[in-house]
């Protein structure tokens, strides 16, 4: 029994995503930020890779004739990678050129007008997986290589460029903010593979960097020039004589 | 293009709810504890009190022809007072009984089966609106009383009895923690009428108590005899030979 009142930001991925709900996670930055204008939707699952995020997305994502009746994603983000880059014979891998040709099918899913998932309104973010810091990271049964986990990165950005989707490279900021250094990832990495706040915080203002960027439409700012405006109205323009006239909901998007 | 994956949990209410998304905010710890099972929807207006709510309300829940096509609210927090509680002649002001007759409308939307917005799955919790520190709130154009914020928390709790509604007495249990100072109730406002994470904390547990106790069956933590399961399986439960047979949702509850 929940209409449907605001749009959504929708996060897609793997424990990254998944984790994002965590006190200073970009999910509850996204949440705080787009607060009575969309809703977040996390559909981040732990220990996921790209070749199960298919029939994932087949479910999470509203099919054409679905469309009218479920919120629209007006952002979409999509995180995958540090799994797939788990070295074989793992379950978890996949290898880097079906992680590329994955990676496209999700967002072609979306952007081709010939899917029955095509959702132009949609607007896409693709984010790199962070580096690992293999010397902190200490699963010897679940091993990661500094090196391999660096050219999922690199391959996400080809992605991006081959589909005009705009790249969060959380891997290079994140290595840059550490002065290069492997070990000092660790302020922003909690077990050398999943984030800390302070790493959440470069996925959060790499992702709205995009936003104001690429996709001001959805830049949730209160500016002079606002892009978008509280779904319900500010308590103070409430018509106090006859309420129920000001009440009505708004579109968040001008 | 989201499609209905996960029931949800609603919170409903005034600026308190709205900035449960904050980092600690209660938004935040139900979203983190739900989540794969139950997405969070806050819908909490800033300034907003009960005569107000009505017409939102009437928006925010399905009526019964659209509630197929839309998430269930399995969960339900109603948290208002704090506002009605100003003084007249604030537009803010709701008399004490007219506050509680909105409440018990509120309630009636969902649990009469008469209401348009009937919705006999969604369980209800009531919250009480935290003790104002007076020696803290620095907002002479909005004054609070501390005595009359007390009396709309026990307003609250005829409403819950009346209506056989759980009651998260937040009021109590934050005074308590406080020592009955009402100044030693700073660790909990951050600004006298607005809670601190630690403030956050009392409601959340309040709110997971009462689903331990009265209902159960939403009961998210992993025991065993755990009512809720994710929605997707466990990564490590993927049939690695046959991905997709196992990769299709289920119900979150047994």
């Amino acid at each position: 029994m929940a209409a449907n009142i605001q749009d959504v930001v929708m996060l897609v991925g793997d424990s990254l995503t998944q984790q994002g709900w965590d006190k200073g996670g970009f999910a509850q930055l996204l949440a705080e930020m787009y607060v009575r204008k969309l809703d977040v939707i996390n559909r981040g699952l732990g220990g996921y890779q790209t070749d199960w995020a298919i029939p994932i997305c087949e479910q999470i994502f509203a099919k054409q004739h679905e469309q009218h009746h479920v919120p629209q994603v007006k952002l979409l983000t999509i995180w995958y990678g540090a799994n797939d880059a788990a070295p074989a014979p793992s379950p978890q891998h996949v290898p880097i050129d079906r992680y590329k040709t994955n990676l496209s099918h999700i967002i072609q899913m979306v952007k081709s007008p010939t899917s029955a998932y095509y959702s132009p309104e949609t607007r896409i973010i693709l984010i790199t997986p962070p580096p690992v810091n293999t010397k902190q990271w200490d699963r010897p049964d679940s091993p990661r290589v500094f090196e391999t986990t660096r050219s999922y990165a690199e391959a996400v950005k080809e992605v991006g460029e081959k589909e005009n989707v705009p790249v969060a490279d959380v891997w290079t900021k994140i290595f840059d903010a550490a002065g290069k250094s492997e070990e000092a990832c660790e302020k922003y990495l909690s077990d050398g593979l999943h984030l800390t706040s302070d790493g959440y915080n470069i996925v959060f203002q790499a992702v709205m960097d995009i936003v104001e960027r690429v996709y001001p439409e959805l830049d949730p700012t209160w500016e002079a020039h606002a892009k978008m405006q509280t779904v319900f109205v500010p308590w103070d323009q409430v018509n106090v004589q006859n309420p129920r006239s000001s009440l009505m909901k708004r579109k968040a998007q001008f």
